[in-house]
This record gives structure tokens, C-alpha cells and sequence, in this order.
């Protein structure tokens, strides 16, 4: 078969990636070398026959894609770009080193990481992504993902393969390295081939067992894929943990664990030279089909928002129209939905740009993973559902910062102001769990003005970014033309002599607002923010309106009291002496009136005009 | 066939729950009735003829056991109840009402729900834990799980169909609703039973397809589960959404839409009436199985932890320590862990007792998911892994919070002094994650002793709990004897001249006490506190400590900024005018040695030494 003249060179690189991923990580005096070895055949053929791709450009679009879903074999990755030229030998050396960017788990700190991987189970998620990308942008780049047989007991792993299929993403090609041991112990399926095939043949994929060391069969399986139209593919490569080095082929326990320096890397060394072979031909990388397409537009401007003055529009309402007029001036803009669409109201823009629209059906780490993908090969996506569900994807979205990607999500439905659906429905922690990411800016705008101008600004803000809608209507308080910045706020009350800073955002600004005009009926002025921005925060307006009002704050939330709007507002001014009062949510609610509920979970009008009073001196 | 003999009656009840669905929810104003009516004649068969309960005895530990994981059709379990004799028919006209526990998804405030369901895709990882824990109480209840077929997207029901093959959970029996149509749209599969089936049989269970509205069907396929053995059951029922009620039955877009009061009500309500069929044969609730078996013995006391002053040993490893000896103590122990038992030590429980110890693999939402099952059920589950993969369960865990449960969870290798594995593998925002849940306990021991203390106060502390455990070993600072409190926290360094009380807990106490030791060498004295506790947090020795250190607080912490220890304390101290300065990590970290990153990220005891003398007056 002269299409594969090359396996003896393939073999090769392969004895090369174990060889620099024993001695990385040796150097290291940590790392995964057995995870490496069971992969490196497929590292070979993926990165040296079967890969398009332009080592000195990864910022091709149309390179073919690798996302290494087992992100603990890293070294073997870094050693296939030191093969491919992208890294030296040398650098290689300085594996988990505090001044190296070869880090324990592959992050985008290195230009040919697409999304940060080593929480399992994600890899196939982004792959999704980055082959909708594919086809959003009608390049003919392949995505090849790699995964652990262990990480398939995730279930975000199966959300992806139910997804690939329905979507018949055929330029996805993964590939399970069935080596059958996990970290502890024997996996769920050891080495039970059949029930990896079955199992991704029941999610309609094209599937192709191999022997994951034949390097016939590899390349063999990667053309089976290429030439399969409307499925993608999943290669299930039954392998050896440890291959190449005989004294721990197979072997439990060698999980994590690097050679010690001295006689045992000597020995794992020795042994895989002994395994190179004569060879006749060279394997390079193929180059990528380059696809002649011209520049995406610039972005014009967006203009003003659709509303006036007293309007009553819901945020998430607001939201869904903001994003349809974004995707018809930027073609980088693609939403995702968790089939909530007609409560998001991100069906406006699947009605528009319905090529642009991808149903995520009810799995949330496939919302946000898919996005990740997406937003890592240039598109801008608006992932969102009801803000609870994002907790489902909370180990993604902590990725996604940790690959500080461009994702710009969004949670409906927040907090006891959803009313009769009761908690399980209710978003109460959102705010604390994105806050809790040093880089997630996190938006809460109370209008349907404000959710306008700050849906453009997160669109074109870098890196990940969270807004919060509700589900109520409310009055439109700004003008079409107010502006709005990540890290502002803004003061919509105020007089010379304000007892306190009354801090609100979403539903219960308009809280705020009406305790202000029950005070003022009574002669007390009270100045109210309304904190759009909790994430960045504007602290140098906070702090001046702390000295203006009598040092007293009062923030009011409809979010639990832990890590919301108080911890922002303290945080942002601390250190001044000022006393920060906290109305927020204490206790799991239930179901009720969305009045009912904000009265009695402490965060209505009332409360705040009963926290000024009691607050203030006789 | 006369076992089926209660057919008619049958019929007749799903007919009545219908009736009570339709009028529940046009009572309330919202709700899901055609999501009920697709599931009556299963709700039916299961209530009045499958399940074994005594409807007047919840707390019975050998009633079967079921969970509505398609949980927004609550008005239809609440029916059945009415039907039972459990609530009355009055009752559930109260649907959704602030004064009525009929919530709009069910929650254990009812006495016959063990999870809260309304978060779909969760309802099958809790039955998991529901049936492991018959195995473990030796009862011969079966766990019924009824899911909708929308919710079959989410990964966690793959994560507990491979489980429960794993386990050979043959008193597990599933029932898919495929009705086809999600909130928004058809669902992924549609009416294509085949994929449901080849689905579930490809996961390794015994799978029935029928006809969900054909009686007989129903009943034989519950048969067929029973005599199944070594393999759970799914049940795949295509039914029809709306069924029963011709206006809406199969339609898109009558998803969580109740019939208006009036004509549209009556006209439903009307058609419904006329298919009551004449029935023969009484259909009451068969009754348990009761095992006789001794009472569980009480707990002794557990004695001393087995550590001594400087002996050095991982929180983690004296996690894994203190559950295995908590085990012998306590036959209601259980523990689970995901293919980390040798990173968290719950290795330790495993060897010791084997058949109480679920290994869950890398699937972290059936972790939490099958400890809430088993919490509900009895048991005192121990689901441990990384801590920072305890983000992929936020949603089970804010379920569990709503739910109330009483799961302990820890999680180890938390922050940055893991070290060069990188910022996949490490917990930063685990302390926000929980501390956002207001019922959640959340510890954070710093030694040996604290850790073992704490395991046995989680143990018998009523809800949700979580312990933070910190990779490098620390030395015990605490005797043997020392009392630790849920709520509490130490102060192990004062004098009467202290200018800054510093909080750390975990590895940044021993950055604390570096910063003591150095300081006193300077003539400066501080005050030290061990916040082990941080939620409940003992506010009053907090602030007893600020009015008696200068007023200054310096939090460090192996965490990002935002709803950890510093958020803690602020908000424990609010309104006395302290000042709160935060050492944090606050940025997203890389990988390095711990030492580099605890120093480079600002939390080593150089930066408290810093944060200390910048703030003194000169």
C-alpha cells in the first residue's frame, strides 16, 4: 500500500514522542509518561500523515484542529510539536517548569492549544465547537480529538456524541486510547472493545476498532473516517498503558508517575531505542488545503436600541433582541441554547441567522463547551439558558477561563423573582460562581436599554463574560442613547445630603428606586447605584459615594448572600471604614409570587426602607 | 390474563391523575399539564399497581422508591398521591402557592420525595444511590425513575445508565417518557424509539419498548423488570404529549402552558371525563416487603485521632484515615470517589469496607448525584474527589442544598500549592461554589487532628456538608484532645498587643504562623486565627479579635479573591468599621513548584509580612 510508504518513519516518530515524553517528564520529576506511551502511535500518525496543518502558521484558519481531551499526556503533545519543529528538543525539557509555557495540562498559553484540557471529558465538547466552526466559516479543516478511556464515564463526553451525530459533523474524527487503566484502578470497561463500539455506534457515530500500535490499522481508520460522509467518526484504539517499556506495559499503578533519574529512565530509555527501524521514507505534516475566502466584514455601528423611555421589557427579553441585531452586523456571531430558546429568547436570532444557531438541546456542558470551541477558532458565541442551569457547566466554564476564551454567556431567570417554579428553577449562586473567576466579567443590567449596550460590549470585550437577565418585565429607565462600559455603574439617584448608598442591579434596582421615593415622601434622601458592572466594579465611584452618604452602603440582591452584589460592593470599597448593610437571599426558598418571594426572602422595597431607618442615628 | 385484571381501574386512575393535573394547573395559573397527561398511565401502573408502599408510612425503609426526574410534571405525582390517600384532592388545588408544599417541582418537604427534582437529567444518578442503598440496608425495594425524553441530552443520566449496568442494578428500573417534544421544539430523537433503545441496551440494560398509553404494555414491561436479574431495566414508553386532551395532544408549543380558566379548562376537563371506562376490580397500592432487621446500632465514641504534635501528614490523607475510622463505627458510613481513591485516600475506606465503598469513576455528577440517593435513603455518604471537579456537580450540588441532604462532601488538592499539574487541577473557587449555598457547612482543617475532629462533626451534622483538604503535607499543630465545632474557628497565636489579626486556614495558616515568628522577631506582635470553619462562621470571636487587634484584618487565602475567606470574614465583621485587607490568588495561576506559586500569586508569608507593615502607622 503505497499510501502508507511512510510507516516505518511513522514508527519512528512514535519511538521519538515515548522517548521525549519519558525524559520530560523524568526531568520534571512529574507527569504522566505511561498515559503518553499508550498514545504515541496515533500521536504519530494524527500529527505526521494524517493532519493538515502549517507548523509555522497556527493561526491558519484552515489547519486542521487537535484538541488533546486526555490533557495529562501533555508531554506527548509537546513532544510532537518538537518533532514538527514548533518547539525545540531542548524545551521540551523544561516541562512544568514555573518560567516555561509547556505547563502539567496543555493550556492556549500555547498557540496550538485551542482550549485548556485536563479536567476530563471535555475535549469531544470543544471538538463539537470547532467543527460547527468548520462549517461556519465553509473551511474543509478537520478537528481530531483524543481521548482517555477513562474519561468516557463522563457524561459531558456523551452529550457530545449524541450532538456530533444529530449535527453530522463528518469532519469530527475522535479517537478513544482504550489502554483500560485509570488513574486508581482498572476502568469501568478495561478492555472491552466491543462495548466502546457499541456504545458510540448507538450514538450514530462511524466507528473503526483498531489496534491503537498498528500503525497500518491507524492510518488505515483515519481514511475510513475521512471518506465517511454525514457522521463523524470515533476510532476506538485498543492500547497498551505503558507501551514500549516493558517493565510497566499494562501495569496498574504506574499512573502519574515519571521515571525516577538514574537507572530506571535509563533502562525505559534504553528499551524504546532499541525500538527504531530502517526507514525509507519521510513523514512530514501535509499542508493545509487553503480555502480562498475573503475577510469578514467589519462591524458596523449598531445603533440605538429599540426602546423608550417606560417601556416594559424583560432582560432576557431585551437579550434575545440584542443579540439578532449583533448577528446582522458581525457574521462572528453564533447563539447557542439548552432548548429553553422561547424562555431566553435566543429564538429572535435563530429566526434571522438560523445557520448561525446551534439547538445545544438540554445539555449545558455542550452549551458551554461547544462555545468554547466555537469562540477558540474566531467565532464570538452567545451561549445561554436559565442562569441555574449554568451550574451544570461550571467545571467548563472554569476552563474556559482558565483558556481565557471568548465565550459570552448568558443565565435568564435569576433569582426568587421567577416566582411558582419554585427553586430548583431559581439562579441564586451565578453571581458568586462567575465572580469567583478572576476573569469573567459579569454583567447584571436592570433594562432593557442597558442589556442592549452592554450585550455590544461583552460581544467585543476580550476574554469570557456572564450576563444576568430576569425573567420579569421591566420599565426602561435609561435613554437609547446612555452609554454603558464593563466596570461601570451607575448613580440614578442622588442628592447633597444622602443617608445612605442604596446598591441594587437587575429586579431589585426598581426595589430601590421605589424605597427612594417612599423615603423621600418622608424627607430622607437616599442615593441609589445601580451596579451593572459587578465584575469589573467601578470602586472609585463607590468609595466617593461611601464618603457622600455617611459611609453607609445597603446592597440588595436576588441572590444568596455569599459571593453576590454585598461581597462585590465590601471588596470594592474596603478599607475606607465604611459599613456595608447586605439584603440578600439566607435560606433555599420555594415557590410563590415573585412578590411574595422578594418580600419574604428579605430584598423587597420594604426592607430597604426599614434597613435606612433602623440605621439611622435618633 | 388475570394479573392484569385491574386494568380498567388502571385506566380509570390515569385518567383521574390527568383530570387533577389539568386542574391543578389552571388553578395555579403555570405548569407543565400536558408534560403530566404524556405520563399518567405510567404514573398509573406504577402508583397502583407496581410499586409496594404503605401510602401512610413514608419513613417505611422497604418501600419502593420513586423519583420524578422529569420533575416539572410534579402536578401528576401530586395526583397520585391524592389518589392514594396521601394528600387530599382539595390539596392539590394549593399547587405552586406560597402556603402549599405542592411546589412547582417537587422537593423533599414532602415526606415521600427524597431528592428535588426540576433539574433534569439528575433523577437517575439519585435512583442509582436510592437502589445501591437497598443493597446496603439488605431491603428488597425497588427504585422506579421516571425521565423525560428531552432530558436523556444531559450527560449525567449516560454517567448512572453506565453505573448501574456496572453495579448490576437489577432493582433499578427506569421509565423514558418519549412524548418527543422539549420546552422549545421536538426533542434530539424524537419519536425514534430505536435510538432510545439501542441507546440503553448499548449502556449494558434490559430494555422493554412499548406503547406508554397501552395498560397491559405498561404492567408486562414492569413484570419483565422484575424477573430481570444482574441488569437494570429501562422502560421506553412512546406516549404521546398532551394525551388524553385533543386540542393540545401532540402540539408544539403547549409546553409549561396550563389551560385558561373557563372554556379552554372546562373543554379539557370535559373530554377527559368521557373516558372513564366501566371497571371490575378495586387497583390499590400492593405493600412492602418488610425485612425484618435489627435496629442499626448506635454509634460509640470514636476516641483520640492517632496523630501527635509535628507529626507530618496531608489533610487529605487524614480525611482518608478519619472516614475509615468513622467506618468502623458506623455501619451507615459509605464513601465514593472518582478514579482518585489513591490521591484522596478514600482508599483507605475502601480497603477496610469494601462493600460500602462505591467507586463512581470519572463521572462526578453521578458521584454527587447516587450520595444524594444514598443520603436520602439513610446512609451517610463520603463522595470525595479533587476539588476542583467538584465544579462539574455544582447543579447536583445545589440540588442536594435545596434537597437539604445530608451528603459530606470533601475536596482535595485544592489551590495552587498543588503545584505543577496547572490550573486545571486546582481548586480556586470551591469556597465560593459552597459558601453560595446557604445551608452548605464548609470546612477547611489545616492539620491531622482538625480534619479528623471535623469528619465525625460532618458525620452527624444535619445537611449538606463540604471539607476542603490541601494537597502538601502540614504539620499537626493540634493535640489529640483539642474540640473542633462546626462554626468555630481557633486563635492560635495572641498577645495583648497584637496589631492585625491574620486569618488563613489550610496551608496559608502555616504562611500565618511564618509571618508571626518573623514578625515577633521584629518586636511586631499578630494575631493569628485558623478559620477551619467558614461557613456557619463565629462572627463573635471575629470580631472580638478586631476590636482587639487595631481593628486591621489581613485574610490570606489559596483561593481566588471572590467568595472565600476574605468575603467570610468581611461579611461575619460588617458594620464594625474594621478594615479587611485580602490576600489572594488573583489571577488565573500556572504550573510551577508550590513554594513559586504560593509566593509569585501573593499568599506566602512574605506578602503577609508586607500587607502587615505597609498598613501600620509610621
Amino acid at each position: 500500500m503505497p499510501a502508507y510508504s511512510r510507516v516505518s518513519a511513522l514508527r519512528n516518530i512514535a519511538t521519538r514522542l515515548r522517548i521525549g515524553s519519558v525524559r520530560a517528564t523524568t526531568e520534571a520529576g512529574s507527569g504522566h509518561p505511561t498515559s503518553c506511551c499508550s498514545a504515541a502511535d496515533i500521536m504519530a500518525a494524527l500529527f505526521f500523515a494524517e493532519m493538515r496543518y502549517d507548523p509555522h502558521h497556527p493561526e491558519n484558519p484552515d489547519n486542521d484542529r487537535f484538541v488533546l481531551s486526555k490533557g495529562h499526556a501533555a508531554p506527548i503533545l509537546y513532544a510532537a510539536w518538537a518533532e514538527a519543529g514548533i518547539i525545540t528538543r531542548d524545551q521540551l525539557l523544561t516541562l512544568r517548569r514555573f518560567d516555561s509555557d509547556l505547563e502539567g495540562h496543555p493550556t492556549p498559553r500555547l498557540p496550538w492549544v485551542d482550549v485548556a484540557t485536563g479536567s476530563l471529558g471535555q475535549g469531544l465538547c470543544a471538538g463539537v465547537g470547532i467543527a460547527l466552526n468548520a462549517r461556519r466559516i465553509s473551511s474543509n479543516y478537520r478537528t481530531y480529538v483524543l481521548l482517555g478511556d477513562g474519561e468516557t464515564a463522563e457524561g459531558s463526553v456523551w452529550e457530545a456524541a449524541h450532538a456530533a451525530a444529530h449535527e453530522k459533523l463528518d469532519s469530527l474524527c475522535g479517537i478513544v486510547d482504550v489502554n483500560a487503566l485509570g488513574q486508581s484502578r482498572p476502568t469501568q470497561w478495561q478492555h472491552d472493545i466491543d462495548a466502546f463500539v457499541i456504545a458510540w455506534r448507538a450514538c450514530g457515530w462511524n466507528v473503526v476498532a483498531i489496534d491503537g500500535h498498528d500503525m497500518n490499522a491507524i492510518l488505515s481508520a483515519f481514511d475510513t473516517a475521512q471518506a465517511t460522509k454525514a457522521q463523524p467518526t470515533m476510532i476506538v484504539a485498543k492500547t497498551i498503558k505503558g507501551k514500549g517499556i516493558s517493565s510497566v506495559e499494562g501495569k496498574n499503578g504506574w499512573h502519574g508517575k515519571p521515571f525516577k533519574k538514574g537507572a530506571e529512565a535509563d533502562q525505559a530509555l534504553a528499551e524504546l531505542q532499541t525500538q527504531f527501524v530502517p526507514e525509507d521514507h519521510p513523514a512530514v505534516p501535509p499542508e493545509p488545503r487553503v480555502v480562498d475566502r475573503p475577510a469578514p466584514k467589519a462591524p458596523g455601528p449598531l445603533g440605538a436600541p429599540p426602546y423608550s423611555l417606560g417601556d416594559s421589557v424583560a432582560t432576557r427579553e431585551a437579550y434575545g433582541t440584542a443579540i439578532a441585531r449583533l448577528g446582522a452586523n458581525d457574521d462572528r456571531i453564533v447563539a447557542l441554547d439548552g432548548d429553553v430558546k422561547n424562555s431566553t429568547f435566543s429564538e429572535k436570532f435563530e429566526q434571522k441567522y438560523p445557520s448561525r444557531f446551534f439547538e445545544c438541546f438540554i445539555a449545558e456542558q455542550l452549551l458551554i463547551g461547544s462555545a468554547m470551541g466555537l469562540a477558540a477558532r474566531g467565532a464570538i458565541p452567545f451561549p445561554c439558558t436559565f442562569a441555574a442551569f449554568l451550574t451544570r457547566a461550571y467545571d467548563f466554564i472554569r476552563m474556559a477561563a482558565i483558556s481565557d476564551l471568548n465565550i459570552k454567556m448568558a443565565g435568564s431567570h435569576a433569582g426568587v423573582s421567577i416566582g411558582e417554579d419554585g427553586p430548583s428553577q431559581m439562579a441564586l449562586e451565578d453571581l458568586a460562581m462567575m465572580r469567583a473567576q478572576p476573569n469573567i466579567a459579569v454583567l447584571y443590567p436592570c433594562d432593557a436599554v442597558s442589556t442592549d449596550r452592554l450585550i455590544e460590549r461583552m460581544a467585543y470585550h476580550h476574554g469570557p463574560a456572564y450576563m444576568r437577565t430576569s425573567r420579569p418585565k421591566t420599565p426602561v429607565i435609561y435613554g437609547p442613547d446612555e452609554p454603558f462600559e464593563i466596570g461601570g455603574l451607575k448613580v440614578v439617584r442622588q442628592t447633597t445630603n444622602d443617608v445612605a448608598t442604596v446598591v441594587g442591579a437587575g429586579v431589585t434596582l426598581f426595589e430601590a428606586l421605589k424605597a427612594h421615593d417612599s423615603l423621600r415622601s418622608q424627607g430622607v434622601n437616599l442615593r441609589v447605584v445601580d451596579l451593572y458592572s459587578l465584575q469589573p466594579i467601578d470602586a472609585e465611584t463607590l468609595i466617593r459615594c461611601g464618603h457622600e452618604t455617611k459611609g453607609r452602603f445597603i446592597t440588595v440582591e436576588d441572590h444568596y448572600a455569599a459571593g453576590g452584589i454585598g461581597d462585590a460592593v465590601d471588596a470594592a470599597v474596603a478599607g475606607h471604614g465604611f459599613a456595608v448593610q447586605r439584603l440578600a437571599v439566607r435560606q433555599i426558598p420555594r415557590s410563590g409570587s415573585p412578590e411574595q418571594l422578594l418580600d419574604h426572602y428579605g430584598i423587597s422595597s420594604r426592607h430597604i426602607v426599614e434597613a435606612v431607618n433602623e440605621g439611622r442615628p435618633d
